[in-house]
């Protein structure tokens, strides 16, 4: 994505040294309840006790603000993520770690946001905690609510999740701490001279 | 604006204090041609050289990613100049100085954005060249087509630009230079103590 056009204005690269790190989105998809922000959040902190600038999008930062004028139709959910994916591009190309959870179900969506990244700057991490283990934990009575028929189109009852083919990592929290899925993808990013 | 809510999450304040700068958004507003876009590249590059972490948000890098579904109807110019100030407010949160370059000609609008930021931390500076000049200018050729018709609702020629009552600045590059109006900006950050 070539953003910046004239001489004179201050490149991603500019950005990006003054930090002493690269830039890179790390977009955390999967269930509702397994684990996507409190992974992210504990990840941030993480981060940030190492020095490095972050920015973390989740559905409490906007669903409230930029995008508290969609609904949860399919072609609202779609422009949800399309929004998710050009503000964390955006504030890539300003230099930031960028972390996102979202459940964000669509394998397209997501690819589509991959593109808006240069190369090597997109990192899928499938929090895949299986459906059963989500809906005991339900931390919201999204699944209860979801099962009585009182919330439509919800991902995992009444709407597919199509889990990633290939995504850069793939952790589930029944099976290790929060603390540990966090190590790992510092450890990711690490092997990526990302940080 | 409270984002953050639980006690793990990394708040606006650690993030800018990583920076050692405080966070704020300096909304130029004006007619086009009036210098916008110039003061704000200016004003970001000498920012840069003081080892400030900042952001610019323009035409350039929204109309053809984030609000690329808009046109330039009334309606969709409320909402771009909406999702402007939310994605601010968002790289404010983040703990960067957001400069902003849009025409933004309605007083309500920049007023929705006033309020997406605590207190002192919106600067909005009234880049006020007067519009016989901006025209005489045309970098676009956009006075031009709006005079011939070509472009409908073209602000300053056939849609209004409502001029802020109390902007933090006003400034006319017609009198001013583009530097010099960068150090004017400058002045006012050192001033409020944001720099």
């Amino acid at each position: 994505m070539t953003i910046r056009k004239h001489a004179q204005e201050v490149s991603r690269e500019e950005r990006a040294a003054l930090k002493t790190q690269r830039p890179c989105v790390i977009w955390l998809t999967g269930l509702s309840g397994s684990g996507k922000s409190t992974i992210a959040n504990c990840l941030e902190r993480r981060l940030v006790a190492r020095g490095r600038h972050t920015a973390l999008l989740d559905g409490d930062n906007l669903r409230h603000g930029l995008n508290k004028d969609l609904s949860f139709t399919e072609g609202d959910r779609v422009e949800n993520i399309r929004r998710v994916g050009e503000v964390a591009a955006l504030m890539a190309d300003a230099g930031l770690i960028v972390l996102t959870a979202f459940i964000s179900p669509f394998r397209d969506d997501r690819e589509l946001v991959r593109r808006l990244l240069p190369e090597g700057e997109f990192i899928q991490v499938h929090v895949a905690t299986p459906l059963d283990e989500c809906e005991r934990r339900d931390p919201k009575g999204l699944y209860r609510k979801a099962r009585l028929g009182e919330i439509p189109h919800f991902t995992g009852i009444s709407s597919p999740y199509e889990a990633p083919d290939e995504p850069e990592l793939r952790l589930d929290t029944s099976v290790d701490s929060v603390e540990k899925c966090a190590g790992i993808i510092l450890t990711l990013l690490a092997a990526r001279d990302l940080i």
